[in-house]
């Protein structure tokens, strides 16, 4: 059972290359799933280029699987063979500490990301603690499920928390995360702004449930909206208008940061005080967050704008990503 | 009536001078109020210091006002001659803009500071719209409270907001603003952390009700508090150890500002994402929060330390604020 297929990267940079992984003995906690698909997301890029200094190599990306359960561990709860399952991001958590006790293992200290020092799923089979292989709904597509997993959880995430109904909200970055937070936050019944610097995603935006479309790159436009979105979700990982931005949340408003940027935001502390604001940042989700948010895009048919590739082209799925070529997510499907 | 005796600040940086101004008839929302006591704030200075770059000369400073109402206009509500109010921060707001209508009168985009193109309460009378003249509780030693009417609210209304408890608070900074905090987070049943850069104040920080006390200077002391703490309230406004203090923060942690910071402070994304942490900051309070304040502040003996002076020697308060001498804060007595 150990003996996996696998598109590796041996250094960072490098094109990916297909070799054979002995993964061992199956974990008593662990559960194996034949990945059907699986989605490219930026960072897995980031990951390939060690662009926040973590990677580890050889690695195997790929975080947003789909698949089916082949082999469950002696002592893995709730699952079993031939269940559809989806694994994102995390792979393992302590299941002890008390941030797994309290439902929010995805802030485990110890938790394991699917592609650092474990077999991400560009591979023929991945494997997850029982607890992080989320059961998918039947009514989902599960052909289209796999962006979900990571970037779906990481905006529904914020969104579920801040967003209510009446909320006007904002989101910055109309790729990957960007296109389904627009899903998400107009289903959730919110008024939608979408900010892009691409003038050609105008229209698909509003496609995707954007009320207003403005230019991240107009300040003047930027300034026009002061004080009157409640949550501004940046989906980003560049430098953007960060005073402007700020200025146009309404009092009470949060700036939520779901991007990975490097650079240190310069925020002044009287654009927080005035109208009591928030800059605040969130990771993925928890299991019971990514069932619930998995449930919610079935009852309301939301599933990412993707394009569809086989593995064995994943080092094109990668330079098309990169290029910035990608509407909205690739999908890679498994072909060993 | 108009006619009042106050303390005037002529321009910037300069010695207060005592002048008769005429205030003119009395508005219809307006109430006028003998003063007694009034507080001394770090931001009486920081205006008087144009620091901020808003101040308007020639000023009369002074917001954190105790007395006795003594006329009270044609439309005035809720307020009779006689009474005993308090008059902070804020002296009118517009009071029909959805802030206002929602009782959010502090974050009123029209809101009117008392020290700020108003007469403030270094003076033998000041005035305020009808909602921002605060009853204060029969039970309230009043020759103390005046502290609590900007100092008190501004850590109250976070605190309100955001502490439980069971939260562990921190509280940055020990002086006017950081010791009411500590009697404040105490009271809330938190478990409390003082950070101070004086190690002179140490003990009067566990005699406030801080179970634990830091040097805000010992980098190493505050990364052992890595993870630890649900709340960090801010209250000065010198750049600190940011890193080190958003680190110390637990997952769901919130670093929250109230002092009046021009330095930016430098957010990286990540040290805000992985926590899920925020960064946020807030004003002084509405009239509901205030009285909600001076009602907990009573039925708790909760009042600041403080040390009296008449308001004839209001230079020489302003000077041992300035060289920090003030334990914890300064109240001047009326003596036109």
């Amino acid at each position: 059972m150990g003996q996996i297929d696998a598109w590796v990267a041996t250094a960072a940079k490098q094109k990916l290359v297909r070799q054979q992984i002995d993964l061992g003995p199956l974990g008593d906690e662990e559960v194996e799933v034949q990945v059907e698909h699986c989605g490219l997301c930026h960072s897995d890029l980031s990951m390939l280029g060690n662009d926040w200094g973590w990677s580890r190599f050889p690695a195997v990306l790929g975080h947003e699987v789909v698949g089916t359960v082949v082999a469950v561990g002696r002592a893995a709860k709730g699952i079993h063979i031939g269940q559809k399952v989806g694994v994102g991001w995390t792979a393992e958590s302590c299941m002890h500490c008390r941030r797994c006790l309290s439902g929010e293992h995805h802030m485990c200290a110890e938790a394991v990301p699917t592609i650092v020092g474990h077999r991400g799923g560009f591979a023929s089979r991945v494997r997850a603690h029982w607890a992080w292989a989320i059961p998918l709904p039947e009514t989902l597509d599960t052909s289209e499920a796999g962006p979900l997993l990571c970037g779906g959880i990481t905006v529904f995430g914020p969104l579920a928390l801040f967003a209510r109904p009446a909320s006007r909200v904002g989101v910055v970055g109309i790729g990957g995360l960007g296109h389904l937070a627009l899903k998400f936050a107009a289903a959730f019944g919110c008024e939608v702004t979408a900010f892009t610097s691409s003038e050609g995603k105008f229209q698909e935006a509003r496609g995707f449930g954007a009320h207003h479309v403005v230019s991240s790159r107009d300040t003047s436009a930027i300034k026009k909206l002061a004080g009157t979105l409640d949550l501004i979700l940046v989906t980003v990982s560049v430098p953007l208008e960060w005073d402007s931005l700020l200025g146009a949340l309404a009092p009470n408003g949060r700036l939520h940061l779901v991007g990975g940027l490097l650079e240190p935001i310069p925020v002044g502390a009287f654009s927080l005080i005035g109208g009591q604001k928030s800059l605040s940042g969130s990771p993925v989700g928890s299991p019971v967050g990514i069932a619930t948010m998995l449930d919610f895009a079935a009852r309301h048919r939301i599933s990412p704008q993707t394009e569809h590739l086989p593995m064995s082209r994943v080092n094109e799925a990668v330079e098309r990503l990169e290029a910035g070529k990608a509407r909205y997510r690739i999908i890679l499907e498994a072909d060993f």
